[in-house]
């Protein structure tokens, strides 16, 4: 079943504590379409400048993604961010964003993609957001990220945005500061009071959360040193997650579950090499063996 | 089969961001023997003052405990601790420590507990801990804590300790400070190197994890909104899961990490209340009934 995603297709230039590397393909529409195109078909919706390497391109088409829905705009330039991690590997720095031609994107869905029936909005402006997922109107599940920003200026057009969604993805620290809660299981539970139909909590090394009325679970990251890169990470399981959905046409709380397992390990190879570096030789075969020893490590 | 801990047994006073208590039975011997008394017949090894009051002995006792080889010194005071947790409820401040009689502590275990089969070491003085492991030539599994304290100021002692340990348990920084890697997959095989045949760190609310030769996994914490009192949580996991490896009497990989498991779910009764009040009334039942959801939640 075919998944649509709307985000940002970036150029970053990432520094670690070992390494610097310029002019990777980022973004947030970028690394969840890779992530689930290991699973179904991936309609990308996006703006980029001129500037916009073809190699870029090439490699959206040849992992099977529909790049039809990527604007390029004449003598624009492409979003671009530089960011810095710290020895942990957890704590970033954004040294530099220039959203550029993303800056005012109002995304016009084409007509082939409005029918499509799972959609993931990555993080953006919440009323664009909204104003997207209104142009899908065969959509089955539509599942949005969202970011401490639009928590704190843009809070009555998330709220409105939430009370429409099947899912909301968001990271610890943005539950706490939408909730006022630490306790992650309080927050995520109010979250989800705010009209999500289910919740996830995304706790970066330490796993993620799933709330519904009826559910609540954490599963934890797959325990990996190759840890070389952690940019697109949530995007990644984002799209290992929605992409298994669409595969499986199918959310009841068993295929849900998967999904987050799923989710959980093509992000491990996510961060397993600069930009989507390790994607670019990932096959599926990979993803399940792996699939396969996430699964050994949590029975007992 | 018996389990033997040496240990603190300490009066605590507690401060959460909402209440305080003062006066509650704590301790790491105390914690752990509470743990392990629902799964095994533990026998404690510690120090205490005239001023221990005799309902906190009376509690040990009805929950089956071997308080044989508890001293008590005339004349003498009990350990005293005071903690203050932040509103998140992971970090804390040591406001006071009083060691008192347990400042110059050198246990000699009872004739009857020197056969012992499993023993734990509760954190203390690295060279006091590899004392009392030699006084019981019986064991079969033999496991350590430590804290940062001591890899900070007797690294040498505890690596002499670590090279004739069965397991060393440690929580997350006291793995990054003891190998100066941030990664703790990476730090976890590094401690386990170092002599332990397995290694596991403690992450508070986000699980634990296991290192032995040939395996390594993480196990995540039973999510709950009851987080009352986290002291001793720690002490509470090993104590569960050295309290089924004994009932048990045995240790292969299986059984060790049910064994976790089972620490896992005791912890996260042992936090649902000020000091051990919530394992006052807690039952086999009870752990076995959340240990049941806690596989259901990891299964799919």
């Amino acid at each position: 079943m075919s998944l649509l995603v709307v985000g940002t297709v970036a150029i970053d230039n990432v520094e670690t504590p070992t390494e610097r590397r310029d002019d990777l393909l980022g973004g947030s529409a970028t690394h969840f379409s890779v992530a689930a195109s290991f699973f179904t078909h991936v309609k990308i919706v996006g703006i980029v400048g001129a500037d916009f390497p073809g190699e870029h391109m090439a490699m959206l088409n040849e992992k099977g993604i529909d790049t039809s829905g990527i604007v390029i705009v004449k003598g624009g330039k492409t979003m671009r961010w530089t960011g810095r991690y710290e020895p942990n590997m957890n704590d970033r720095e954004s040294l530099e964003t220039h959203l550029n031609v993303f800056e005012t994107f109002d995304p016009v869905l084409p007509e082939e993609h409005r029918q499509s029936r799972y959609v993931f909005l990555a993080n953006g402006v919440p009323g664009i957001q909204r104003k997207v997922m209104h142009q899908a109107p065969g959509r089955r599940l539509a599942v949005a990220d969202t970011m401490d920003l639009w928590i704190n200026i843009m809070r009555d057009d998330l709220g409105q945005l939430m009370r429409e969604l099947d899912g909301l993805v968001l990271n610890d620290s943005e539950a706490k500061l939408l909730t006022g809660k630490e306790n992650l299981v309080t927050a995520g539970h109010l979250v989800r009071e705010m009209g999500p139909k289910f919740v996830i909590i995304k706790k970066g090394e330490h796993g993620a959360m799933f709330f519904s009325e009826h559910e609540t679970y954490v599963l934890p990251a797959y325990p990996t040193t190759e840890v070389i890169d952690p940019t697109g990470a949530g995007d990644s399981f984002a799209g290992g997650m929605m992409g298994y959905l669409a595969e499986q046409d199918n959310f009841d709380p068993v295929t849900l579950k998967t999904a987050m397992a799923y989710g959980t390990i093509v992000a491990s190879f996510n961060v397993a090499g600069f930009g989507l570096d390790r994607m670019h030789s990932l096959t599926r075969a990979d993803i399940d063996e792996r699939m396969g020893e996430y699964r050994k490590m949590l029975s007992f």
